[in-house]
């Protein structure tokens, strides 16, 4: 038996434990974006602090302006030197009532047709696809004793929340992190039994606008139709926003957006992508985007702008006849190729302002940017990688563009000039950012094992 | 010294007593909207009916599917049986962190102008203005042993949140409850030293509207502009809702809507409103409403549209980057003249209906509704009750319009064939339905001697 082939046995004979430490990962609350949690987010830091040294790593919880972010190096053979990078923080979990059981008490659940899941918030976004690059780590160090090239492991805390503080951090310990190819598992496989491997990733330009009209709420009925209500002013900037065609109004905002190449489009119309069961998986039958687009290009290479959040005025139960003083709305744009979230945020708050009327003003606050990024597909340890993905899974893996955004690919490009590889094992259909986020355990268990055989892979090149 | 004499001084050496009265009554949270209170609105209406017995009423609670009604009856003089109208419930006091002090915590403030307030929900709306009518009450009875007229006392604990247990209470008490005139307070002055009756009130019809598309809250990074997003369909239905000119677009919105009479727009153009004033003390200049249309006819005589509140998706801390499943906002329709709520609700509906987009559906809740009603001012307890104000306010009391919505008067009218006459002595400044609610010591204190003068005027008319 081959090392690989050992350390692949060992992953499968150790599952039960590696459940464990994830379970014990799962039920830190660790909700960035919300400062009631900020205890359990430095707690989550420590507890990988905690674990990463149980594998040789010499794991440091690095303080910042807000949640800290872990790093661990280790050392390896004689290959490329890697940088993990995963985030430990996750999303709101609100609203509550529509969680089938406590979101931060995970459980495996076997679902009607057999398949086995791990239920709860952060199971697959991120901290089950973390913990599959660090079993993978694990199970290498235990069988080998070393792991089979030199590593650093980064774990921030504030992806869910358009945090500020990794890329001063990225920059200021550029040397201590410098590596040969980034690895990150934050993305989703093609299919339930086809692994993917990302070609390019939508940038994120995130806003909050709030529209101010009179100095406090007024009864509806002494001032109704005499007093600007922010509620109007705020809607019709919203459906503005969106031209009939569906495409976005803001000036420039496809300033920087070309056509697919043709080749490109050729592969993902090879892909055999089938939208009805895209959408109809939740509910819906008919693309709402741009007309005269695939649904593939909508949520893979074409822009967009989403109003996430929006609110003004009495929303409990019963009614109040009240025209509130402000309304507010959350709105985030997805960049693609070279569109600048610079650009395009002065161009929405231009949009706002150009439309307030009489007694009405806006402010505004920023909420995360990053550009779109590409990566090349055609570098060997792309290659290496995708060959090791497709053993595992017994089925080609697949070079495919990317409808979430992770900032960071484009900061570890500009800060420390490395590529990433990103392979993740999640699926559309585990909820993540939703009630009832799951993880099949099929994605856990041959993610750890993908890994294991990218980092063989690597060591191999 | 006259009765009427005797009665005014004892009001005032009794002041003291009477707030202590009302802060009992206020320190009981009754928002009858949401029903995590309904034990405190049960409590309102038995502490009405303990006070009413203190002055010879035989006061009971009546049980309804919803918050109970106080009714009480009391012999008098010979002259016309009066109903008094009241509501011991409140509005809803968030946002609590706008408030000063506890909402339900009353203490009288003195302004920086030496003017004396009573702070705290309900204060002005409407359980201050209902205890001037009891107080007035409990003083005619202490001086004389008796009221001046026959007297029924009716509170309800549902005006606030568009209950529909009155209506076929009124119907099915009608041979009890029927009266020669209705008295209310629940309105404004026309400024903090004129006194005013109204001459007509808006009606309303409230409305709830749910957009719905997806089966659960999505990523917008991996469903963004494929699939329909509830907030920009509401946004775009809300914008629609009026056109550039401020009119509201419904179709058939202004039948029924005939320009003001030109005797009654003199009338009004006398009053030499100050519009600047009206709109400035709240932070506004400029009239947000129907074009070519004076501020007074907008809050008078014109029907208005506005949304009360809106919302859909996160509005938490932070970001979030989602679709929400499901966005909502609350819409409320003020009627004058002869607009029919129930053709306002079904041309809403169908509004909304006709602009869905494919993938979503709108569900509807009904929140309440009241045509617009006006009153005989000629008839003589109207000129009596404006001669009576006018001498506890030295200064002639007006027939005003109305902005507000009381639907009840139309109830008494169409139930008990009673017309209504609507003394109140709020002030515009009074923060009703807003953080800091008060009631000028003033307006409590002349209050209960200007309707301790109305039921000795109504008695000897």
């Amino acid at each position: 038996m081959d090392k690989l082939d050992q350390v692949l046995a060992r992953i499968d004979t150790d599952l039960e434990a590696a459940l464990g430490r994830l379970f014990a990962l799962l039920r830190i609350r660790s909700i960035s974006t919300d400062p009631a949690y900020a205890a359990e987010c430095r707690a989550c830091a420590d507890w990988h602090v905690a674990d990463l040294k149980t594998i040789g790593f010499d794991a440091v919880s690095h303080a910042t302006p807000g949640h800290p972010i872990v790093v661990g190096h280790a050392r390896g053979g004689g290959g490329p030197r890697a940088l993990f990078y995963g985030h430990y923080d996750v999303q709101p979990v609100d609203p509550l009532e529509l969680w089938d059981r406590d979101p931060f008490d995970p459980v495996i659940e076997t679902l009607p047709d057999g398949t086995k899941v791990l239920r709860g918030r952060g199971t697959s976004d991120d901290k089950g696809q973390v913990m599959t690059f660090v079993e993978a780590c694990r199970a290498w160090k235990a069988v080998t004793g070393a792991l089979p090239i030199p590593m650093t492991i980064l774990l921030e805390g504030e992806e869910e929340s358009g945090g500020v503080n990794l890329p001063p951090f990225l920059k200021s310990h550029a040397a201590e992190l410098r590596a040969d190819i980034g690895l990150i598992c934050d993305t989703t496989m093609w299919d339930p039994s086809t692994p993917a491997i990302q070609t390019m990733l939508r940038g994120l330009c995130g806003e909050e606008v709030f529209i101010h009209a009179a100095d406090r709420d007024l009864h509806s009925g002494f001032y109704g139709s005499a007093a600007a209500n922010p509620n109007h002013v705020l809607a019709r900037i919203i459906a503005d926003l969106h031209d009939a065609e569906g495409r976005v109004t803001l000036p420039g905002f496809y300033d920087g957006v070309p056509e697919l190449p043709e080749a490109l489009r050729r592969q993902w119309d090879s892909l055999n992508f089938d939208a009805a069961a895209f959408l109809g998986a939740v509910g819906l039958f008919v693309p709402a985007g741009e007309k005269g687009r695939s649904v593939l290009e909508m949520v893979w290479s074409r822009p967009t702008c989403e109003v996430n959040g929006m609110g003004g005025g009495y929303q409990g139960a019963g009614f109040k006849t009240v025209i509130p003083a402000t309304a507010s709305a959350k709105v985030s744009f997805r960049l693609v190729f070279d569109q600048d979230p610079h650009a395009i945020r002065a161009a929405f708050r231009e949009f706002v302002s150009s439309r307030l009327p009489a007694d009405c003003r806006a402010t505004f606050a920023e909420h995360g940017s990053g550009r779109a990024i590409r990566f090349p597909i055609d570098d060997p340890a792309f290659a290496r990688a995708r060959e090791a993905l497709t053993e595992e899974w017994g089925k080609p893996a697949v070079f495919v563009g990317g409808g979430g955004s992770i900032p960071v690919t484009h900061e570890l490009k500009q800060a420390l000039g490395m590529d990433v590889i990103l392979a993740g094992f999640a699926l559309e259909d585990d909820r993540i950012h939703s009630p009832n986020e799951k993880y099949n355990l099929e994605s856990f268990r041959r993610g750890i094992r993908s890994w294991a055989r990218i980092l063989d892979a690597l060591a191999r090149g």
